[in-house]
């Protein structure tokens, strides 16, 4: 299996560690041998060989905010330049999200379907705006379409319904699709004010310096967004659910859910309605007893109502360097491995 | 797929309702026309026909409590027998589990390998007992041993570890694996006896009159050697573990716990200990912000600790009727169904 990785931060060096680390077990268990042909980095620059480049030396570099261009086998045109002329198996597309424009993210899942790669991707922008009609290609092509990382990052939630959840029908999927905002809600429930809480965040590098993606809850609704159109096959973007993020919960508000056994939980949820597909973002009160409610800090967690088992929830982490690389490494076993 | 359904109680049933209600979706979705061709009952008497019985009328005599032999293409021998001489694919195995000598399902199972059959079963006998023989020898026949149902009923646990969890280092699992002790605990909580709560559990049909298998712990014990066999590679036996019930928890211990921001759980637990297998059942005080501790009611849980994405929990239902018959369903899919 040889693969392009596209984007190499967090995620692109969580996988290419996971990879070094778990050559043997990838052969032994899966028999598959993974070969990084390339790398394309917009900031850290690019690599490519076709028999191989030295994987621990660009990981070694990338960690130490050296050039990649440093090393052998530099190369000297964009990520798209590379996708159409390189000859691999798989691409991995880690590049940050615009939820806006999902590029250049799809233009690269496109160009790469189109040389007959598979694909996994960690980024929401391509599966929350053109999900139909980038699925649609990788069939035309024969090729695997993965995104475990999209949601609830390396947390087993689209393979899940896919390989375990198979014959079951899913009414309702709802959760915590955020961790962030979970944090400053459990933060909140602690005694700090919103502010205070906000802060905290930012300084354990959960929410950014402009935190409106996450607290005004875009980032919940582009996951929702992604469970509607994959889980529940519509035909769905962003804009056409409501949405409401964590911004004007009080300190009073909490403290009132509380004392009626509720907790406030930003709940993002997707649901049939007759033949519509319904979904949204919101604060809800969910009650103590709930699987959701006990989920604190910045864990996520997804409830599915099926018809077969009721309630299943699972719960686990959202984010992280070796969680979101480990999506992208259980994607590459599904694509090419031995079962 | 031919199948032939051994043991027709309440799992087989409920099997037998998904069958014909998931007919077309197992048609379209995954290729596969399942026929049920024997079904052999020790109470309820037994089917044969090579091309097919009829399932509805089966399911029908059943549900009223009359006797299979009263349908046409009664079958004069025993479960054995049918197995070494039908025609079949695959073999449900859902007879009560025997945990000291995991008879007769053994000699079932073992029977269907030798005819070339796959097996799905839900008994927990072979499984504690008895699992690298019978995998071993579904190796040398080519055939695949599942066993979703065991742990959890339907929720997808073991299928989880081997499909989703793919490339993942477990080193432990802990969880609620026992509903009715879990029930016991809670309304314990609330206020009852364990004597009042028994009585409780007894009346909604969770604990049996003589509830010793899951108040002493012996049916979560049962689990953990399944896990520690399966999961963890062990060549264990139940006899192996250390076992504490649920008997001596008083209503002051809990509230003692409680005033510590702790819920008494009875948890079953699996782990590495350098090259050991390590296991035990015992109740343990759980810390109430870990996911295992808001799991109330007859509701089952399992945290798998990971090398790649830390801490992963999966709540869903320990038993019922229709959640244990969609273990064997999923099974039945991922042995003879197109991914």
């Amino acid at each position: 299996m040889r693969l392009l990785l596209v984007g190499f931060g967090t995620v692109g060096q969580g996988l290419a560690e996971l990879l070094l680390k778990k050559e043997k077990m990838l052969r032994d268990q899966h028999g598959l041998q993974v070969q990084v042909v390339g790398i394309a980095d917009m900031l850290k620059g690019s690599l490519y060989n076709a028999t191989g480049i030295d994987l621990p030396a660009a990981l070694e570099t990338a960690k130490s905010g050296g050039k990649l261009s440093e090393l052998p086998h530099k190369y000297k045109g964009d990520a798209l330049s590379m996708i159409k002329t390189a000859e691999a198996d798989m691409m991995v597309e880690a590049t940050y999200t615009d939820i806006k424009t999902a590029e250049p993210a799809t233009s690269h899942i496109r160009a790469a379907f189109e040389k007959g790669m598979h694909v996994t991707t960690t980024n929401k922008g391509p599966l929350a705006l053109h999900y139909h009609e980038l699925a649609k290609l990788a069939d035309s092509k024969d090729v695997r379409f993965l995104f475990e990382g999209t949601v609830m990052s390396g947390s087993p939630v689209l393979n899940l319904i896919r390989e375990t959840l198979a014959g079951s029908t899913i009414s309702e999927v709802k959760g915590i699709l955020n961790g962030t905002t979970n944090y400053i809600l459990t933060r909140m429930e602690e005694g700090l004010s919103y502010e205070n809480a906000l802060t905290k965040a930012q300084e354990l590098g959960y929410a950014e310096a402009i935190p409106d993606a996450d607290v005004l809850g875009w980032d919940a609704l582009a996951k929702v967004t992604i469970l509607a159109s994959t889980v529940f096959g519509a035909n769905a973007r962003p804009d056409d659910f409501p949405c409401k993020g964590i911004t004007e919960i009080t300190s009073d508000a909490i403290d009132a859910a509380k004392s009626r056994g509720k907790r406030y939980k930003l709940i993002g949820r997707v649901w049939r309605d007759g033949n519509e597909v319904k979904a949204s973002v919101a604060p809800e009160e969910i009650d103590l007893t709930h699987p959701l409610a006990g989920v604190m800090g910045a864990t996520n967690a997804l409830t599915f109502s099926t018809d077969t088992l009721g309630d299943v929830t699972i719960v686990g982490p959202g984010a992280g360097r070796t969680e979101t690389g480990y999506s992208a490494l259980v994607d590459i076993i599904h694509a090419g491995g031995k079962r």
